[in-house]
């Protein structure tokens, strides 16, 4: 373990240009944006945000993003080196890298000569000159210069001399980070292990202070990238750091064509708590759990349950065994304290699971409560049997809070939906649209109907119930949707499974997510909408009210 | 890599034990009758089916597996070594090892001395004492043993010692694999190597052909059993191959407590492909994603898309320039050839795709296109406009072969849907489901008018379409949607944002999937619904009109 600590780890994460090569991976430009500052609040040193010379949408999204203040985080733009009988300054694709205006450019290049030869079909000469001007234009122009070399465990051992004078060329036309990648992502531990330090030798590249040489935030670096075709990202990024790499690129869910890229969730605690080097600035370890599932859950794909570190059931226990062994020592069946990564043990099989986690949340509400109380006790059970129905409340804070509440018996029905009907039909009418419904509430003894039509049928549904409520509440006026999620929770069962709904509301205050389940989307929907609008409720009656209360 | 090919890897496969330790994973008897099947048709040499002395239910499925007749698989029991204080023949757990009546039996046993003093609470002599009298009694019992040294990794760091002195009694009692276990899943690949290059050392067990040695299959051998926890799994297993393990256990699919185990699925091409060693009998690899895919089925569990050799995007290629390189040279991003494992190279269909990939496709219908061929402009033009308005075809080969055919003119609306209605209501009549609809189709001038009820309103509206049009067109009887997804594609504009539905459907021949993208849900899904009808009925013409097209 190296205790030095200067000595840090470079995090560079992808998840917006390599993870967008996932397949089933497709951020809008507002999803890219949340992307960006959850990264940043996890505390990552570059975000790798988009290829402005492939894809005219990223350029939108690097003018919007110049906006941000991010407090960690850089963002850097990623391109190829210059065409092949091209000027670097008359090539549009690098032209387009400086246009994103970012602090950093990531270039790749090609340093197996198959590629070279065979692909690109330039003379290995041409390869390296495209190489050397395209990083040195861009160092003219004032960038900071990242080098991903492209496939070079396959070019180091097709031809290793070829692929370390492509690292020297970029390396001396001032590249600050020479990045190993192992782009078809069939490279083994061992192999990789040997060529990072072979390269850091050869290229003169600084030891990290570990090795007691200089540390390695002064001047270029060595960087690796890697792809899990054959299951070993994970284990090979680990490697390259302990060999003496000091970048890691990766995406913080894994995401990445093919197999994906090195899951940075699952290498950042290795390197952290395993090797004794720092990724992230101090306690933001914590949020990696948490932040993982937001980037997941902005991608609408799941997080892996078994997922190191930061899956739902990485710290699941089901053997009675197990479980037992535990709560005698704690390291008897876990490699790290879930702590550390601000995930939570679970016990399986019995009711010992999640508790804290309950109460810590319950206290909010109710401040004398504890693991033990009755309360938490209801809420576990509850909690275990909406799970199996395909509920989930971690991105859903209001919906359990008036779930707490209800068990509390501090709650009251602010309004009751005393019936609805939506209706979708083709051909639409002159006069309508396709989607219209009607709502009838009940408020405190009064009842009230009226009618939307919308862009679908929830959006009809939300239309009628928040014109009927506005009669009672009219604060509701200023609340409208921020974000709605629909996942089929069992996609076996087709058409006819559950799906759930998240919604995410906001009053320009603040925002505040809801989840519905059901089989009917409709009615998933509605029961989100109904929490939504309670929760806002409450959160009024408690800011006048409070006095009284 | 060992060219000497008696020189094998033994697979042992735990999905039936280890496996079933998995959240969500449970097996019926006749799930596990189909599993060991399913591995014997893989050719694993053993398959650990249960633990008869801590399921009941694991003796039933004992004793119908005997009369199962295998081909290469040998089924074992599993246990623990007796309880302290007690005679190994008077233990009943071990008792009901001999009951299973399996020609092996895997024994684990403590070798980390924590676990021994503050899990297991005995001495450390006693803890030698009942490794040794277990694997003794159950030799004498005639029962060949392999013994899972539990924790071996932790004990080893911890007092490598007394970690040695467990295996050595195990050894000496008559244990022919001594199987060294990763139990936390915390090991790093280079502690692993260096572990089992010592223990095999310091054994004197036999190394492995390719050390110019002996072959191990005389003799007892060393294992490797890893876990997740830190995704070096499969590193692990490799790494400790590469240092001279013979025996690899592992789960096919990677099922296990927290994090999984091995996936076997992901190591075994490794092993095969690249370290030149062989695990199965010869020809067996290519079975490997297809009874992957079978053994996840029977735990009702989809194979991860992206894991390593098997999944479904494993060989999936989305940048432009990956299907470009592929084209050029097919190593140029993909590690393996899928054919060796039997899975297939897709290029998903994406604005960064470009126009190779679309012709590849193309191709299918229409041999003569090329990528310079006009049709393929006009689809990549089209398929740039479809993409920024939310659709995706890299999951919906169907919707994009309808496109192509468009395009080609080799289409002709097989229906059309003139009108539907599609209604959601609360609270609902005692005599009709919340969501019902009603459909009129045209098929060839004929006019035709169906209603459902469903789970929801598309589900209702689904019911009502097939309805219609089975009067017309009876093969749609045997359509069945297998999945059904639903994106939000802006989530920032709310309910009226786009959806983007992906339908999977089955006519239990084959599988196909369609897209449909609307700011309406219901019209999403008719979209995505039509196109997998329509898929169908023209697959159906091709297949019984060839002759006259």
């Amino acid at each position: 373990m190296c205790s030095d600590m200067s000595d840090t780890v470079e995090i560079l994460d992808t998840t917006l240009r390599d993870g967008a090569q996932g397949k089933g991976i497709a951020f809008s430009v507002q999803d890219k944006l949340a992307v960006v500052r959850a990264l940043d609040e996890l505390g990552v040193a570059w975000i790798e945000a988009g290829n402005p010379g492939s894809n005219p949408k990223d350029m939108e999204f690097f003018r919007l993003a110049s906006s941000l203040s991010l407090e960690t985080a850089k963002l850097c733009a990623f391109g190829s080196t210059r065409k092949k009988g091209v000027k670097a300054p008359e090539d549009p694709q690098i032209q387009s890298l400086l246009e994103a205006e970012t602090e950093a450019v990531v270039i790749f290049g090609k340093s197996w000569d198959l590629h070279v030869t065979e692909v690109l079909r330039v003379t290995r000469e041409e390869n390296i000159a495209m190489i050397a001007e395209t990083v040195g234009f861009l160092r003219d122009q004032g960038k900071r210069v990242l080098y991903d070399a492209e496939h070079f465990f396959d070019g180091w051992q097709a031809n290793p001399e070829y692929a370390l004078s492509t690292l020297k060329a970029a390396l001396e036309a001032g590249a600050e980070r020479i990045v190993l990648c192992d782009t078809n992502g069939g490279a083994f531990p061992d192999t990789v292990a040997a060529a990072v330090q072979s390269v850091i030798e050869k290229l003169g590249l600084p030891k990290p202070a570990c090795d007691d040489r200089i540390s390695v935030a002064k001047g270029a670096s060595a960087g690796i990238h890697a792809h899990n075709d054959a299951a070993f990202a994970s284990a090979n990024t680990v490697m390259a750091v302990k060999a003496g790499c000091r970048h890691v690129q990766g995406t913080l869910v894994g995401f990445g064509e093919r197999c994906g890229n090195t899951p940075l969730a699952a290498v950042i605690p290795s390197i952290e708590l395993k090797l004794g080097l720092p990724c992230l600035p101090p306690g933001r370890l914590r949020r990696i759990s948490k932040i993982t599932w937001q980037v997941a859950e902005i991608a609408n794909v799941a997080v892996p349950d078994s997922m190191p570190y930061v899956g739902a059931n990485a710290f699941a226990h089901k053997a009675g065994m197990h479980t037992d062994g535990i709560l005698k020592v704690r390291e008897s069946f876990e490699h790290i304290d879930p702590i550390a990564v601000g995930n939570d043990r679970h016990f399986l099989m019995s009711e010992v699971g999640g508790r804290s986690a309950i109460a810590e949340r319950a206290k909010k509400i109710e401040p004398s409560i504890t693991r033990d109380h009755p309360v938490t006790l209801a809420l576990a059970d509850k909690l275990k049997t909406l799970e199996a129905e395909g509920w989930q409340f971690e991105g859903a804070d209001a919906s359990f809070e008036i779930m707490v509440r209800r068990e509390l018996g501090r709650y009251r029905p602010l309004f009751k939906i005393e019936a609805y009907r939506v209706v979708s039909e083709h051909p639409t009418s002159a006069v309508l649209a396709c989607s219209h419904a009607w709502v009838k509430v009940l408020v405190d003894g009064q009842e009230e109907i009226a009618a939307a039509e919308g862009d679908g049928p929830v959006n009809a549904l939300d239309g009628a119930l928040r014109r009927a409520l506005k009669h009672f509440y009219p604060e509701l006026e200023k609340v409208r949707l921020a974000d709605y999620k629909v996942r089929v929770i069992d996609g076996n069962a087709a058409t006819a499974a559950k799906v759930r709904v998240l919604i995410e509301s906001t009053d320009g205050q603040g925002n505040w997510s809801t989840v519905g389940v059901s089989e009917d989307i409709i009615d998933a929907s509605r029961s989100a909408l109904v929490d939504s609008i309670e929760y806002k409720l409450i959160r009024d009656i408690e800011r006048r009210f409070k006095a009284y209360l």
